[in-house]
């Protein structure tokens, strides 16, 4: 008997046969006792297809009216499940971001929650003993305007709701059946993690493991929200994130991601003096473009090589501003690569744990599979291999971890 | 230099082309040096397709969940507008129901507009210059829920927003180029009126000129909201509606009309006394079946015939409702004509012109078509005649009106 705060993302919303699904699933915990708000996603392609029809009228549309239009994609599916539960004789109410009082800054299109104002929600839940469906990915700012919190902004309003209703539990459904050691995909005897700590979903949601958005787990960290990742589609317990959890397997580390959206880049020749560092990631960091890796080598007299890796969208534009400010950095050429993948391995065990770092990378030797840059933090190694060796390296540094 | 206030139907809004156009019409009366609130309806068939998926889902589905999501239609057909003016390089901002201020009671998907609260409106108009589009059918109720206005409610919602703001002409843009003499598709050389007062245009609504929604033309015959209904793809006048018209052609009458959706029913052979049409009528009320011709007639001795005509789809329930009443009411037997077609003519001359209705009947005998029942009010004639005879007999009237 608690408040459990439950979410699904637009799979699992994307028709009539899936919403009824999902109807089930909020039925039967509110049938066991417990308290429900349902926070949902658009469904399925919705929001693609607006966004398709702003692009015809106009391109550069303002985001304060692509917000005004891309909101309506979560009011669809609400009061369809609202529907939906109506159709199994439940009390039930579907309410929009305004209607829920989640307030947000006025960044349209990227909005962040300031604070809910749970009133109705509460008075929906305790008065009238209702199921509450509201609106993901959207709030209302100090003007009285919609707004969206981007991409992925639904499991934030899901953790910010489960924060300020101070929720027993955060369900995240999803298409997947939880965390696992490696991706299912690519390492067929990955295994699927009981329990996580916020610190290992943080790294691994960054690492590309795209189960939960990152700002969802951070959010879910500094409140102590309980989260649990499941899937919509199986009936099985999935993986909870708390903030201690337990170590299932007695395994030091917690699972391998591997993230491809990433180019490595290499300034080569760069004259060796004081400052040059400083330039080119001040440069780089005024545009917005995030730099990850940094590797700094001696290269030919006098001079040195400088390489880092960006995301791999953002690798041209930065090789064209390094470009027009060649002068001033006085380096002899950029290199760009945008076959590469950092793959990473993450768990809170590696804290008092030494030789994890030289145990993936004798995983990686043995399979004759070259390193390119490294880099740790205290829960995470990373290495920058070549992107045709993703597969291969996964598999090689899951086995050594998982089943030896 | 004043305020307008144009609304734009479903049909004027249905693609991205047409959006196009719809946001050259506003622009155009915008650089004309004019405030504007543009009010928009759904674009095409997206309710329809709104209320596929709700029956999808739950065919019994609450009217308030129904207006949830109903509503998201105009908020996508506004964005998309107010983009195609950003387009334009012009000032626009859309706003919901809720942020315009239209404040409804809580009747669920029927709706009535109980105040609007201009200021978010006028601040816009006033202190930014803004161009104002405006999601039209509906309003917000006392509990912060949406509710929609019902089927012809952005006409409403454009005339409640006309006589709030005290605009100074409402212009209702729709698929047709105005109000003519008489069905243009029915009678090839129907006129379009250039002005008719309020109460024509009443009539006409009422009598099936599918032009003007009749709660939009009460409202602005009410708070005195000068209305012009033109065509949004022809670039014309369109017909204005105002107090007091001047008579364009110095005719009699200002329409004829024709009006399908009736059915006759003849209750014969009922005994001949007091209170009966009272039962009859009281019983029929008070199922909501609205009754317009009466005729009461003598029957065989002692007894007399009653009848009277519902709309067409009430034909069968009253049937059933008067049978399950037959012991007390003491009739014979009731006869059902669904074929038949309610012909009007309207017109204020009227008011102060005998002789009109001879003429309509002249008009009807020269072209063989029998009269089976005739009502009059202050500015309209009507009469009932086989559905067969329709096209004639109002090509009929209106030659004999308008051409001779």
């Amino acid at each position: 008997m608690g408040l459990i705060v439950q979410k699904f993302g637009g799979s699992s919303v994307a028709n009539a046969e899936r919403l009824r699904n999902v109807a089930r699933i909020i039925a039967e915990t509110y049938r066991a006792g417990h308290q429900v708000v349902a926070v949902l996603s658009a469904q399925g392609d919705t929001t693609d297809d607006l966004i398709d029809k702003a692009m015809e009228i106009n391109p550069k549309a303002s985001k304060r009216e692509m917000d005004m239009l891309l909101s309506t994609g979560e009011q669809i599916s609400c009061s369809l499940c609202a529907m939906a539960l109506e159709a199994m004789g439940l009390p039930v109410v579907s309410l929009t971001g305004w209607q829920a009082g989640v307030q947000t800054n006025s960044a349209y299109g990227s909005a962040r929650v300031k604070k809910i104002r749970t009133e109705r929600i509460q008075s929906e839940l305790d008065r009238n003993h209702t199921i509450v469906i509201v609106t993901g990915f959207q709030g209302i700012n100090k003007f009285g305007d919609i707004t969206t919190l981007g991409r992925g902004g639904s499991d934030t309003s899901a953790v910010a709701l489960a924060a300020s209703l101070k929720a027993d539990l955060c369900q995240i459904y999803t298409d997947v059946e939880g965390v696992y050691t490696a991706d299912p995909r690519v390492v067929p005897n990955a295994k699927k993690l009981e329990e996580i700590t916020f610190d290992e979903m943080l790294e691994l949601a960054s690492l590309g493991a795209q189960v939960l958005h990152n700002r969802s787990v951070e959010m879910a960290k500094k409140y102590r929200v309980n989260l649990e990742v499941l899937s919509s589609f199986a009936n099985k317990p999935g993986t909870k994130v708390k903030e201690v959890a337990k170590n299932m397997e007695k395994t030091q580390i917690s699972g391998v991601a591997k993230d491809k959206n990433v180019a490595r880049l290499a300034l080569v020749g760069v004259e060796d003096k004081p400052g040059i560092a400083y330039q080119v990631f001040s440069l780089l960091g005024k545009d917005n473009i995030n730099v990850d890796i940094i590797l700094q080598s001696i290269g030919r007299a006098g001079t040195k090589d400088i390489s880092f890796t960006v995301k791999r969208d953002d690798a041209d534009r930065a090789k064209e501003l390094l470009e027009t400010h060649k002068g001033n950095l006085e380096f002899d050429h950029i290199d760009v690569d945008k076959e590469v993948v950092k793959v990473s391995i993450v768990g809170a065990g590696m804290l008092d744990n030494a030789g994890i770092a030289a145990t993936m990378f004798g995983a990686l030797y043995d399979a004759d599979i070259n390193i390119q840059m490294i880099s740790t933090s205290e829960i995470k190694v990373s290495v920058l291999l070549d992107e045709a060796d993703t597969s291969r390296a996964v598999q090689a540094i899951h086995d050594r971890f998982f089943d030896e």
